[in-house]
C-alpha cells in the first residue's frame, strides 16, 4: 500500500495525455492529490494547486507520485534530483514506468539512508501462489474486453463508485500501473511469473464478505495472441460473479496488430463464458460498456441502442451515461 | 545451449522415479549420456557406466546434469562438493530444480573463478518480446491435454523420433525443464512474465523452412484453473498445423484439485480450436495420444479403439503402439 496522500509530478509533460495517471489519481481518488509538482515547460495542468515539495510536506504528502510518462516510459535524467528531494524530505516515491526507480544509483542510495521507500508498481516484488481454484465467499465483477485499452479499468472504477455512492461494500482491485498509482495497491499482472497468474488475482481479490463486491480491472482480450494467456489467468483467478463487456466500435484491429480484427462482441462472449464457468459455474454477462468516446452523441445513442436490443443486457458508456443501469442489474 | 555430451548426477535418489529428468536423457538422447554419477544410497540405476568426475572429462562430458528431484526440488547441502569438484574439472553444471544453482555462493564463487558457466533451465534468464502473431513459414505440432503431465511432452519426443526415423526435418521445442535438459535447450514457459508467454513461444519456435516441423512440447490444460493461461499464450504463440490431444484415462481429476474434474476430450477439443485458429485458422486436431500406463493390455486396446471410432482421428498411445499413424496423418 502507497501512503497516500500524494504529491503528483508531471515533469514536463508535452501535453495533457501524458499525464493521464496523474488524471486518473485527479478523476478517482480526488482525496488523495494534495497537489502537483511541474517543471518548466509542462503543458499539462490538473486543476490542483502547483506546490514545491515543502509545501507538499506541510500538507501531509506520504508519496509522491510519478503520475506522467515520457515518450518511452522511462525515468528521465531531469526528474532525478527532484525525486531524490522527496526522499530527502521525507516522501516514498512511487512509479509505474519500464525501468525503476530501484535501479537508479542516486535514488536507491537516497531511499536505504533515509528510510524511504520506493515503489515500481510494474514490477511486482512479491511472490504469489499458483491459483487454488477454490471457492471463495464474496462476490465479483470482472470487465473483459474486445481488445486491450477499451475501458475496463475506467468501467471496474466506475462501478466502484456507483456502488460506493449507493452504500456497497465495495473496492476496485487494480491489475495494472496506472490502476495501482490511482489506488495505491494491486498487481501488475501482465508482470507476474506466468505460472502465478490466477494466483495473484485469487490473492488480490480474496474471500470477503458475502455482500461485498470487488472490482477486478481487467486486461488484454481472449482475441489479443500476445495478452490472452494474461486475460485467461485473470478470468479464472477473479471468479468472477458478473462479466461485463467492454468494446471500443471504431476500432478495426486489436492493439498493434493491423492482422487481427476486432471480435465481434457475442463471439467474445461466447468464448469467455466456458472459461469463466470453470471456476464459477453462475457467471454470466450483466452487462456492456462502450467506450463511444470516438462517435458523435447520435452515433453513441444509436450504437448503444442497438447493442442493447441485441444482446438484452443493460448497454451504457461509462463517460456518458454512467454504469448505473449496470449496477441494478446486480441487485 | 547446453555442451553435450552430458555426466549424469543422480544423487541419492531414492527411487528410479526421482532421476526421471535423467532417465528421460538415456531415453531420448542416449548419444548425450556418457555416464551416471551416484552418490552412497541411491536407488535409481540408468543402466549407463558409474564414472567418476576425472572419468567423465576423459570421455568428453561438458556438463554435469542434476538428473534427480529430492523431495521438494531443492539443491542438497551433500551435492555441492561434487558439483563444485564439476566447476573445477572444467564441466558446467546445469538443473532445472526449484532454488538456483547461482544462488549458492560456493558455486557461484567456482563458476566465476573458473569461467565456467551455471545453467538453472527453469529460471530463464533471456528476455522476450511481446507476441507478434504474424504467421511464419514452417510446420509445427503442438500437444494439448485434458490435464498436466499427462504424455505431452513424451508424445511431440515421440514424433520427433519417428520423423526423424524417416528422414524428416524435425526438432522437439522444449517448454518445461525436463524437456530443456533432455534435448539441451528451451524455454521454461511457465517461468517467463506472462506479458511474454506467446512471444516466448514465437522465439522458441521461429520461422522455419517450409517442409521443416517443430515438435512444440504443450503445457498445463485450458481446463486447469492454475495453469490454462499458460497453456492459453503457448497455443497463440506455437501456431500450431497440427494439434494432437493428449489424454490419461484413468484420473478422476485435474492435477492436486479434486474439485476439478478431468473434462471430456470433445470439451477440450472444442475450447482448443477457436484458440488455436486464431493464429492459425489452418490449425485441426490430427491424433489422439493416451497414456493407458493404468489400463492392462486389453482394456488400453479398448480405450484405443473406442476413442478412435468416437472421434475418426488416429489413436495411439506412444509407449505401447507408438506414434507413426499420427505421423501418418501429416502427410
Amino acid at each position: 500500500m502507497l501512503k497516500t496522500p500524494y504529491l503528483l509530478f508531471l515533469g514536463d509533460a508535452h501535453d495533457a495525455l501524458a499525464a493521464k495517471v496523474a488524471q486518473g489519481i485527479v478523476d478517482w481518488r480526488p482525496e488523495n492529490a494534495v497537489g502537483q509538482l511541474r517543471l518548466d515547460g509542462c503543458k499539462a495542468d490538473l486543476g490542483i494547486p502547483d506546490m514545491t515539495i515543502a509545501e507538499a510536506m506541510e500538507k501531509g504528502a506520504g508519496t509522491l507520485v510519478v503520475g506522467v510518462a515520457n515518450r518511452g516510459g522511462f525515468i528521465a535524467d531531469n526528474w532525478i534530483a527532484l525525486l531524490t528531494e522527496a526522499l530527502e524530505a521525507g516522501m516514498d516515491v512511487a512509479a509505474g514506468l519500464h525501468n525503476k526507480l530501484a535501479d537508479v544509483p542516486q535514488l536507491a542510495e537516497t531511499a536505504a539512508r533515509t528510510g524511504r521507500s520506493l515503489f515500481d508498481v510494474r514490477h511486482p516484488t512479491e511472490s504469489y501462489p499458483v491459483g487454488s481454484g477454490a471457492k471463495r465467499p464474496g462476490k465479483r465483477v470482472l470487465p473483459v474486453g474486445t481488445d486491450c485499452s477499451c475501458g475496463k479499468m475506467y468501467t471496474a472504477l466506475a462501478m466502484e463508485k456507483e456502488m460506493r455512492a449507493r452504500g456497497w461494500n465495495a473496492d476496485f482491485r487494480a491489475t495494472g500501473q496506472t490502476g495501482i498509482l490511482i489506488t495505491g495497491a494491486g498487481v501488475s499482472i501482465d508482470a507476474v511469473i506466468s505460472d502465478f497468474i490466477s494466483g495473484a488475482v485469487e490473492t488480490l481479490a480474496p474471500a470477503n464478505d458475502p455482500d461485498h463486491w470487488d472490482l477486478v480491472e481487467g486486461q488484454g482480450s481472449l482475441y489479443h495472441p500476445a495478452y490472452a494467456g494474461v486475460t485467461l489467468g485473470l478470468i479464472h483467478g477473479a471468479q468472477a460473479d458478473a462479466l461485463v463487456l467492454c468494446h471500443e466500435p471504431t476500432r478495426t484491429h486489436v492493439r498493434a496488430l493491423p492482422d487481427y480484427p476486432v471480435p465481434d462482441m457475442q463471439d467474445v462472449m461466447d468464448m469467455v463464458l466456458p472459461h469463466a464457468r470453470l471456476t464459477n459455474p453462475d457467471a454470466k454477462f450483466v452487462g456492456v460498456a462502450v467506450n463511444t468516446h470516438n462517435l458523435d452523441q447520435a452515433e453513441a445513442e444509436a450504437f448503444l441502442k442497438d447493442t442493447e436490443q441485441r444482446f438484452g443486457l443493460p448497454t451504457v458508456d461509462p463517460l456518458r451515461t454512467g454504469v448505473g443501469r449496470i449496477v441494478d442489474a446486480l441487485v
